[in-house]
């Protein structure tokens, strides 16, 4: 049993925060899922027990997710990401790295997930930055990965992960992206970048419509060294 | 000696308007490279004419490059863009399809290469459909490929090229991108996407520094039928 600090999966209850949940978990790694309601974490973590042999998982209530963790993880709609981080802003420690992979898909002003909502700080991720205390770090990654490939533990994922924010806490982040088949992070420089990945995202869902790919369509950079 | 529309490539004496004026010259399309002094256009046709055996190049002022094209691709920095066509408004005429490859950089503004700034419009490319004359189509396509890589004729391309706009003019702007080796158009569906796909240019070139990669970092979608 593994005593390090684990990485806390904020809204793991849904489709994509379940997917890094079990990645996670099967790369042998601490997971708490967290959720508004401890019943429905609990639900999502015993789901994760099942499919993952010897899975190191625990399911609480999204402030009690977050107080320990290493890393928590805001995998909410982009509409519930200010309120999430209100929710556990009395939980948050210096050192701690917060990651944003939130997307200001334009569903949640009732519009098309193909489009965005303009984000007054440039980002989803900017925004969390602006709302999390002092000495926490703010990690952009994971937008453009699908929910679906996540959770087929069977394949690898096939799919780069942008990573931005201040360096150090972005070569974390990117380290245990190394940690699931098929992921390979890439330097993406500043936070504000992550303004170019989440509309990323927005693409990628129209691509999945065109094209007919339920599972979902990544992205990969070529000529890397 | 094909006697078919050629393709226009206004700023084609740039290094990425002469790759892309390499390459379909390669392919045995016609090719008139155009240039705001006809002499600098004459230079690059000649350029063109000695790396491919047998091309069909030209090179005219812009205005006399768009008359009786087929396509014509704007290949200019972003600033100009709205000027070039202007200069060349005369001799659009519909049905021809206009390609924009610009990006809305920060160089624009004197700031750097791996930031950009708003356009009105929403894009370079909605700014080019803005003011093109009725009946002329705009497509977005080629602003995430290398100049290097298209300029480097013994390599294939290696990468996606998404192509928005209008569905017929965007099945022909694809449709050209298959003849190029290695060059693979997405169907980026509607125009309003390009300001998604112009800011991707902008994280290439940040990762093209912190990945050493001067020959440039390509993309490619993965998980397509």
């Amino acid at each position: 049993m593994s005593t390090s600090k684990p990485i806390a999966i904020l809204g793991g209850t849904g489709d994509q925060g379940l997917g890094l949940a079990l990645r996670f978990a099967a790369a042998g790694q601490r997971v708490v899922i967290g959720s508004r309601k401890s019943e429905r974490a609990l639900e999502a973590a015993e789901a994760v027990a099942k499919q993952v042999e010897g899975a190191q998982v625990e399911g609480r209530e999204n402030a009690a997710a977050t107080a320990g963790a290493e890393i928590v993880i805001l995998s909410v709609p982009f509409e519930h990401t200010a309120g999430t981080l209100k929710s556990i802003r009395d939980a948050l420690e210096p050192g701690q790295i917060v990651v944003s992979m939130g997307v200001p898909l334009a569903t949640a002003v009732g519009d098309g997930p193909m489009r965005m909502v303009g984000v007054w700080q440039g980002s989803c991720a900017e925004l969390v930055a602006g709302l999390v205390p002092e000495g926490v770090h703010t990690v952009s990654a994971f937008q453009n990965v699908s929910a679906h490939r996540l959770q087929t533990l069977s394949d690898p994922v096939d799919c780069d992960v942008v990573v931005s924010g201040p360096k150090q806490p972005r070569a974390r982040i990117s380290e245990l992206c190394g940690l699931v088949p098929g992921l390979r992070a890439i330097d993406g420089g500043p936070l504000s970048n992550a303004r170019i990945v989440e509309s990323v995202t927005a693409l990628l869902i129209g691509l999945n419509v065109r094209y007919k790919v339920p599972e979902g369509i990544g992205i990969r950079f070529t000529g890397l060294p």
